[in-house]
């Protein structure tokens, strides 16, 4: 375990919605009870407004940073959150919470209906970015929180931070919105809908109701394949890969894997299978494909209530958000006259760069937070 | 039926390796008689020093251009071969072959194998780029052509028209490769493997023994899907179909195909099922993925032999074989003093641009054909 950042952490559980209660989803159906997963870091000051939102991307959690007990691994993104790092501990009070839909601790397709006493399956209503958004709004309430000093993510985290910004416009200080986008493209719609179609053509999705007998595993190890190409760069696969063999012994060519990229693929596709659901990578990916932050209008109109400082972030060999969906959100936020920063920071790591180029990243955002917490807190 | 083309067009065949001849493959292996299917346009003059072997894609075939009788749409390719086209079937005869290993017609594993009475499936030995060339030549020894005028082909088919040059200096005049490479990097291969394990993950495929009972539907429209995915661009994929909702009237959210993209790669994946053998798909990818032009050595070493004349075309948004690809052909060609003409046509059409593009294409081809036919044939 790695000492110097913030030790041992847990997730916590807020319950809400429970019955007669209920949640109105964005689609008009109601959903009760609702668990919500969350971790929080660093201390809420007196004044409680020091707090930062971080949200995860499609197959994360709230685990962002710190160290489960026994785990091999920290948080998502321990190398930005802990004391002294972007995300600094010692100075703000950072949340992180599960998105509704999804399967690591907040209720998703996997999680038991109350109604049923069995899983939900497909008879989970369709979640939006809205619903979690909303869902996110109600812990902090029950943090008592009324105002966030920064809301931040990337890729799908992005998108929820710029979420925030327009349906709580006075309740957000600053946006950081990384590698990400207001809406999808037909390819990104595209590439989702493979992976989708490779889960649903697994005779053992059954339809969405594979729990306690055997998962998707082949339909889902096949779409997280696909999604881990398009997280890469055509440049790093070949630094990474190139056009290695796995044995050079090997003669003759078969069907089993005889490229490292093959292999690792696999092998990546297989590791995902034990720790996502099926279902939920389907609920996700929809609402993603479905989002569209300016409603089919104008997208600058959007931003009209926004008072919020913004850093955007866009990475030169991402080609599954391209840097000219970050610029598209900074020409409507300007169009605002708000205080935008954008960067579009030189990385070969494609997508994935949101994750691996810590020390860039720091920089801007170190910098852009102190620089707010200087104004607002003084 | 258009008029003003080749008309009416037959797909020919010849046998050869029949017992107690064999054709010995790069493995090692074995394999015989071989079927090869084949087409020609145009005719051969006197001295037979005009032909021209046009070279297919992964999933084409050889009926290049013309018509079947009774047939919904002319050859592949119809738009540039033909009385006045780019490959103009007054002054050229054309030939273009089905590869060894597909399923058009040509000797491949949904072939009877004559020792058993059964199809080959996964006993089909393994083919290699180097395997399927000397089938065309044995095709060309045939039609007693001693030399060809141009080798030419996009995709896969520039990648063959390159292996004529280097296994066949002496019989090649000169090389259009179009939206090629001399070998896959390992985002190429990636994807492919995405293809092929959709196919072996459908328990249709049964280790490939699916003859005569169902087929691998399901996996094979997958990889038709990402593979229609990786042959069009960011662009062309959102002027083609943005956000279009197949309904607008639908509300909620479901699984079924929302999208008109969605819909799109649906209804073309399901359709490429009709046409194409699974088992081919797998082989096929897996030949691209295993040929490497340089044999992981100095790539212009390769063409120290050729006296070719050379045209290269590539695509500015095919990201799929991207222009640097070509662009490194061109110079292990200039590194040879040879002389190459490159030229990368601005196009959205991504790697479908190829088939797309036909006046660029066309003006491109007409002059450096013509110039060479003024040359050699007088």
């Amino acid at each position: 375990m790695n000492t110097d950042g913030i030790g041992i952490v847990e997730t916590q559980y807020l319950t809400c919605f429970e019955p007669p209660n209920e949640f109105k989803l964005k689609s008009g159906v109601k959903l009760g009870p609702i668990k919500i997963a969350y971790e929080t870091y660093g201390k809420l000051n007196a004044e409680k407004t020091n707090a930062i939102l971080i949200f995860h991307t499609l197959t994360m959690d709230a685990h962002a940073a710190g160290w489960h007990k026994d785990a091999k691994k920290p948080g998502w993104w321990d190398e930005m959150i802990g004391p002294g790092k972007a995300f600094d501990t010692n100075k703000f009070f950072i949340v992180s919470s599960n998105v509704l839909g999804s399967c690591k601790g907040s209720t998703g397709p996997a999680s038991v209906n109350p109604q049923t006493g069995k899983p939900y399956g497909l008879s989970f209503p369709a979640v939006t970015f809205e619903d979690m958004v909303k869902c996110q709004k109600v812990l902090l309430d029950h943090l008592q929180i009324k105002k966030v000093l920064c809301a931040a993510g990337g890729s799908m985290g992005g998108t929820q931070a710029l979420k925030w910004a327009v349906d709580y416009p006075e309740y957000v200080e600053s946006v950081i919105a990384i590698a990400t986008n207001t809406r999808q493209t037909a390819q990104q719609i595209a590439l989702h809908e493979v992976g989708r179609q490779a889960i649903m053509s697994d005779p053992d999705w059954k339809g969405g109701a594979y729990y306690g007998q055997s998962i998707p595993a082949r339909g889902l190890a096949l779409a997280r394949m696909l999604g881990h190409i398009t997280y890469m760069s055509d440049q790093s696969m070949d630094e990474k890969f190139g056009r290695k063999l796995i044995s050079k012994e090997k003669i003759g060519y078969d069907f089993t894997h005889d490229f490292e990229v093959e292999s690792y693929l696999k092998y990546r596709g297989d590791s995902f299978v034990q720790r996502f659901d099926a279902n939920s990578y389907l609920y996700l990916t929809k609402a993603i494909d479905y989002f569209d932050l300016a409603d089919d209008k104008d997208l600058a109109s959007k931003f009209k209530n926004s008072k919020a400082r913004y850093l955007v972030i866009s990475f030169t060999s991402d080609w599954l958000y391209p840097s000219y969906q970050s610029k598209e959100m900074v020409r409507a936020l300007k169009a605002n006259d708000l205080d935008v920063s954008y960067v579009e920071i030189n990385s070969s790591y494609g997508h994935d760069a949101f994750l691996v180029e810590v020390d860039d990243q720091s920089k801007l955002i170190s910098h852009f937070l102190n620089r707010l917490a200087k104004e607002k807190l003084g």
